[in-house]
């Protein structure tokens, strides 16, 4: 199954593509890889999921917002290359969650954003590298930030 | 105009290229890639901004940070490459501010470099995408630290 | 000398390597690059090193975190690659330290497995880039957790 079936099959709405909030590209293709920049939690309205894991939202709460971070990855990945199977695989993935200062669970929220990937591009091929870490703030208080690196097919 | 002749025109000091201040290299060329490590703002007498953003320094002197952070990647390149002009474009960058809890104008603060890297190599190869984040401390309490990739001209 | 003779003659233990402790791959093989996901400091028994750098855990005992992360990588690679000589060079570590708010010793503590990387692979093949900073929080309260990105041979 391509990726883009798999994608429609989970009958999940992208949100808005975002702009830049400054001085980036939402995303760059060098050579056979697609770096993408730190996106937000956007919603189909275009406001960010805010607030501090652990402490304004739990965790299970934490992991919805990560995958709503996927889904706004996606949003710039189809806006830029037109479709999902232009994405061989996932290299990395670097997972910053706006958590409290004795929150732990960090790699449980970012699932929310890796178990979308391996949903649309396979076990394999949708499962990178990742780190997963506590930050001590984001920009406009946003719950999590998720930067990527792809390959391209 | 070269990348050279651009920053010649911006009538700013680069401060003097920073000596490790650990186990690591400034920078690193890896095939058509030049990986920078994490820098510093660092003046031209060689001390560094220090204060957290949003507590001790303002977002307009954080985003003064952030270009003297620019700077100083600068100076990084031009003393291991000899010219700006080896540089092709910006690839990468992870902009990290030492910022109070509450602060959330890290976007806004990262400009400071980004916009100086857009003056230099121009609006389309000075431009890469790009993560900004709060951390919870920086080495020496520098204000602002910025990692970045770039492709060798 | 190989890294592998190398790391023999300095007679340290490698932990297990970890299990993932979420969706994503220890280590990731891309072109001649091996990408390596955010490690903790596992002990020889698979418990990790915890506690807050500069509160909980002297710069000391940080830095002995570090080393401790640098082991557990070496462990990720040894299982996946069969050998540390399979790794030419180091290219770029992200140091992350849980650190107390006001701590600076950053590059301090990450030496810890920078000095070790050294070790393996020599002064100049064991040495990249890196970016050292204190994170808001950590998976499980680990006291540092690196990524990291090697060049195979």
């Amino acid at each position: 199954m391509s990726a883009q079936h798999a994608f429609a099959s989970l009958n999940l709405a992208l949100p808005p593509a975002p702009k830049p909030a400054g001085v980036y590209k939402p995303c760059l293709i060098d050579g056979r890889h697609v770096y993408v920049s730190g996106h937000g939690p956007v919603l189909p309205d275009g406001s960010l999921i805010t607030g501090r894991v652990g402490r304004d939202l739990d965790k299970d709460a934490g992991k919805a917002a990560a995958r709503q971070v996927g889904l706004t990855i996606l949003a710039t990945l189809t806006a830029s290359l037109g479709s999902l199977d232009k994405i061989k695989r996932v290299i990395k993935v670097l997972g910053m969650v706006n958590a409290a200062d004795d929150f732990g669970d960090h790699p449980f929220v970012i699932n929310g954003c890796s178990e979308l990937f391996s949903a649309v591009w396979g076990p394999d091929h949708g499962i990178g590298v990742r780190s997963a870490i506590g930050m001590g703030s984001l920009p406009g208080n946003m719950a999590v930030e998720i930067e990527a690196l792809f390959e391209l097919a």
